[in-house]
């Protein structure tokens, strides 16, 4: 019996365990669940005799070390600034982690000592990031190994209600974390790299630049720039590209509609309201906007933003009941994004049965034999249910496969590491397919941007 | 002899310094002046046999503490972060203290100290804050004593280019720290209180909601919001006023046309451009547009910001040279802030012989005897020349004469204080006077907002 401590009871947790759980006989399997909350894990376990359930305090270090000492290897499905402790212990103890979170610098320092003792940690092998990772660098791979010269890399993943519950006009519901879409774009210009030219937008602008893709089944989607496109330039190996972007994805006519929020500093998450426990949402619209002793909040409200009252961003904002002098939120000393989730998630929150869905687009521009190329890849993978979402499939799928992988030694550099290289990618991407995550390739046009001087 | 310690030989010490040298035989002084470069500290002083110029780092600590133990009261004219070095050491010899700066944290936290040693640090007694401050409470106390409420304080302060020399199409130039300017307004939203409403305004909307001001003889100016109108409430008593609102003067127009700068993200300083010191101006431009193969940075620049090539706000872009391909920083790691004010530094610098210009403006509304009035207040002082400026005026003169009053125990409150008794900005006010530094009060109907309800 090989023993696997998974931290944490999370949202994206019941997909893993059903996955390891499904594998526990024939690879000899034993799961242990972690959680402060011990029946929230046991209940994500059900009454599975190659499992156990344990009230796991990451923050009590004996409790921690004691858990991990007692593993084979370590999961750690907490938020990413959570895993460190773990992570530590794990070094000390000489067990393998697998996190779906972006690699924090304290994470990294530890490389030379998890190298040093022969560990594997991987990281970013979730969706975004993770699938995005392998998905990418497989096509990069191939078009080096066919001797293309890369030109242009674009990626866009987007978390989305599924179209069968695709209701309001909007097009969107909270599918994870509704902060962090509140926030979204936030702390810096988001910076890339178009035909060698460095571009930078500024957050009030970043939602009135974005491109459209369309996804054959799926319709058309819209994208707005990631903070930091440059971020893997060099981890991919694509130092001398003309073009990369990265982006989030969203139906057409978000962006421009959630610009309203930006535009009057509704999203604003640095400093409190005064007195916000007893705002009402019309309080909150009213505070951004100027004093007048006659004018109604409406009218301020579409002179500031310029539209008319048959705009279909008017109807949007009234669908959010944003002017409603009742309502109230009464949270004390919030920011205006934290007031202003709170007010998206009356509307925005997926009801029972509701479903989700990923998409994920990426570009691939590149030269060959002296000719221009591209293909386009897609992926689109709907929720199945309250348990079995799209974002908790595409999240804790991959996080199963790479820790399986890892304990059964198929993967063997070791390091603290993401998702790139092919001996990885290569059998979970496969894997992945027999859940119904794959991408489909095409074909397309070149549609680079220097097309006129070709 | 009284030994007063002047530190730092910057751009309003001159003034003090003859100040102070004027005084000198009447009131049995002697100036030292200390500062890094001891021949700039000479060159103000010149030939006077009451006043010593020494070398003087503030951050070496015997130099420091050997030069306030040699003093009977110290002046700092540091810039705001090196003065609590000496302002410790003024505790531990029993020296008095006067700087010009807003109160730190760290300062505040040795008033304990300084009320037990019967001192008196007074800060924030140059012009903003300073005269703004004793001009405002000067009113307000007069008002409160006559048994007015006080209904509505606004006030405006511009540090801006004299009328005689106010030639560009922005109607500024550069007469203080120029980075002050560029990041004026970032870290966060605008924040007062209108009518009893709080009101939030973010720093990409700053510059179009601002309001005008017009003084007798200067003609209209405009304002913007400060960051924290609020920040004085509690200390000038205020604390059940309905509209309480700070904000910074300028020409009209200033503001529309800076905004341009503001919506393409160029005042940004969190984050350093790629491959700055390579950089022309015109790439500066073009990297907070959209890439296109054939589209001019000017086309695309226009479309961006929506307006003609006619437009007084494009005259105003190019009068800066902004589309030149030529011109370079050569700056590295360069934030676009820092970018942006060097090409701002070609237009906007003060030639010799050029004369800047302080205006402030006070607006105070109450109630007496049931209606409701106003009083208007202003304040225009000119430069006299390069050595003589109206910035170095109105920091110099308060800073000395509170100084010369501490030294002849005129003011007796001990503590670290702002100058908002009656005892202090009374006589401090009178004598500014005789310097050419006056207020003009007048009754005009007030302009509260919510007039139509009387």
């Amino acid at each position: 019996m090989r023993n696997i401590l998974v931290i944490g009871a999370g949202k994206s947790t019941g997909v893993l365990i059903n996955y390891l759980l499904s594998k526990a006989s024939e690879e000899k399997l034993h799961i242990t669940l972690g959680d402060l909350n011990k029946d929230q894990a046991q209940e994500l376990l059900g009454a599975n005799a190659h499992s156990t359930a344990i009230a796991l305090d990451v923050f009590n270090a004996e409790e921690r070390y004691a858990a991990i000492d007692n593993a084979d290897m370590v999961i750690s499905m907490l938020p990413a600034r959570f895993h460190i402790e773990a992570a530590r212990d794990c070094v000390k103890l000489g067990k393998n982690l697998v996190t779906a979170s972006y690699v924090s610098p304290e994470m990294q320092d530890l490389d030379a000592y998890v190298r040093e003792k022969g560990l594997i940690f991987m990281n970013e092998i979730g969706v975004d990031p993770g699938i995005d990772h392998m998905s990418a660098m497989q096509v990069i791979d191939r078009i080096k190994s066919e001797n293309g010269k890369m030109l242009l890399f674009e990626s866009f993943t987007g978390g989305l209600v599924a179209p069968e519950h695709d209701d309001n006009l909007w097009k969107y519901k909270f599918t994870w974390n509704p902060r962090n879409v509140v926030v979204a774009g936030q702390g810096g210009a988001a910076k890339f790299i178009q035909e060698k030219k460095y571009k930078y937008i500024p957050y009030h602008r970043l939602f009135r630049r974005t491109e459209f893709l369309d996804v054959e089944g799926y319709g058309r989607f819209e994208a707005y720039a990631n903070r930091n496109s440059l971020k893997y330039r060099e981890a991919y190996g694509l130092e001398d590209i003309n073009t990369l972007y990265r982006g989030t994805m969203r139906r057409p006519g978000f962006s421009k509609a959630w610009n309203m929020f930006v535009q009057l500093g509704m999203t604003d998450d640095t400093y409190a309201l005064e007195d916000s426990e007893n705002m009402s949402y019309r309080d909150f619209v009213n505070s951004f906007l100027p004093y007048s002793p006659t004018d109604s909040v409406e009218l301020k409200m579409r002179h500031e933003l310029r539209i008319d009252q048959d705009d279909i961003m008017w109807e949007k904002l009234e669908e959010l009941d944003l002017f409603n002098p009742q309502k109230k939120t009464g949270l004390k000393n919030t920011t205006p994004a934290q007031f202003l989730q709170k007010i998206l998630e009356d509307s925005w929150t997926l009801k029972k049965g509701e479903k989700d869905m990923i998409v994920m687009y990426h570009k691939f521009g590149y030269e060959l034999d002296g000719k221009r190329k591209q293909i386009d890849s897609t992926m689109v993978c709907l929720g199945d249910g309250d348990r079995e979402t799209a974002m908790a499939k595409t999240v804790g799928l991959p996080v199963g496969m790479a820790a399986l992988r890892i304990l059964n030694r198929e993967f063997t550099e070791p390091g603290v590491q993401i998702p790139l290289s092919e001996n990885v990618y290569g059998p979970i991407l496969k894997e992945l397919e027999e859940y119904g995550i794959r991408f489909r390739e095409s074909e397309v046009t070149y549609t680079g941007y220097n097309t006129l001087s070709l």
